[in-house]
């Protein structure tokens, strides 16, 4: 299962200023593509900040690690440098993003919204990216996505604009997510049970979990109109479809066998989350 | 400034099956009195990503490092048991605590909520404690959170269930906050402009923030029905709320004439961001 790792860079986000709203997209993302983020960070815009969690990340050896944030024309966008620093990379413009960012401005400009299409300092910082950097084309905005590999590891910097991001994800950023996950499958079923005490449930799915080990089991609370309920999510992922279907289904017959002999009903089963 | 670390824990978050709103809660917390969030982790509910989350934070010495989720009833909630390890404590029965669990069984149980009161193994779980610690009664739920002494470190475990959290945090919580963050202020005021183009706002921005090296200055776009506008954040916390002010004003003074030499113009403040 392809393992990513995800750093969010902002101080607005540690602020509390602004929700970071990307990295739970990016989770959903990266499962239902049968992948496992394994970990995610939230650091300051600071280069010893973000290095350090590079750092940290690279040595867990993960296929993938996605920076978000800090692309930007303004000093305070720190993320290229940071990276660039901590891979020991020189900072140089990119022909191919400077490219880039001369399109994106000159559409903006016949458009009326910014007032030149000068390749202002700011404008070029954007297209400075480590040396060995593939640029990302970005369909929304200006700063194209950064594309870098560190041995076994894809490093990928997106802007931290949350359409921006998902713009590159859907489009520039394909073809290395079909590379890393080629065609895993992610199932996930959610039961909603009628019970509303964890501790109740909890031996059941205990129990449940450790005879099917290879189904991730979580039971969680949810209010509803009617009081709180307890679900219960089974998930897996696998590159044969069947397999993670039979692996599914049988926890969930054992499950629901082992609720009911309690007393817990099932009301509902939700596929995909 | 008193600074924060934040470990957010759940497989449910990196599933990307539930949105971490809590550490955005927190952080608008902290910066409120004055404080510094300065690193977030979310990790998984595995005691070795729990305990290397711990140890990586305490290295940078903060003055409170907030866990949250995993202290439920079920054996898939980990953190005490993470935390225990990581700081070399036993993980004891805490008398306070299960008087705590057993009082509010008992007030669940009174209401028809739970089938009874009984002290199940995994309620109990609930009340096992790190050697040394001090249960902070929940008003919400059942798991009381947890409040650790390491050094100069105040380690603080609470739920995940984002009501408990915060039901801990406005009672039991209040005087070590008091402690921690005392009488210091944060000041945030936001300049809504009428440019939508970053590139040409930054040299503005930049020179600004370098005069000005105390207060906090970003820049962000925000969409608008009338398109794209560029809003600054000006921001910064200390224990004279005259002195802040003031250096607030002096900043926004200089801004907002620096941004009408370039013919931008600062269409509202908005105090408290």
């Amino acid at each position: 299962m392809p393992a990513v790792e995800i750093i969010a860079i902002g101080n607005e986000l540690l602020l509390g200023d602004v929700l970071d709203t990307n990295t739970h997209w990016l989770c959903r993302q990266f499962s239902g593509r049968g992948g496992r983020v394994q970990r995610v960070a939230i650091v300051p815009d600071e280069p010893g900040a973000i290095a350090e969690a590079l750092e940290a990340a690279r040595r867990r050896r993960p296929d993938l690690i996605v920076l978000t944030g800090g692309l930007g024309p303004t000093s305070d966008d720190k993320t290229l440098f940071s990276v660039a620093q901590a891979l020991g990379r020189p900072l140089e413009l990119n022909e191919r993003a400077l490219a880039m960012v001369q399109a994106t401005y000159e559409r903006l400009a016949a458009h009326g919204l910014v007032r030149d299409a000068a390749l202002t300092e700011e404008r070029r910082k954007m297209a400075c990216l480590p040396r060995g950097a593939e640029p990302l084309h970005n369909p929304v905005g200006a700063a194209p996505g950064v594309l870098l590999r560190e041995g076994e590891t894809a490093v990928v910097c997106l802007p931290g604009v949350p359409a921006e991001l998902k713009g590159i994800f859907a489009t520039s950023l394909q073809p290395l997510l079909s590379e890393l996950f080629g065609g895993r499958v992610f199932l996930e079923r959610v039961l909603v049970t009628d019970c509303g005490d964890e501790s109740l449930l909890a031996p059941v799915v205990n129990r449940v979990a450790a005879d099917h080990p290879q189904v991730y089991v979580k039971s969680r609370a949810q209010a509803y109109s009617e009081g709180v309920r307890l679900r219960i999510t089974l998930s897996l992922s696998g590159e044969d479809v069947q397999a993670v279907q039979a692996a599914i289904e049988a926890a969930d017959r054992d499950l629901t066998a082992s609720l009911a002999a309690v007393g817990i009903v099932v009301l509902e089963r939700v596929e995909g989350g």
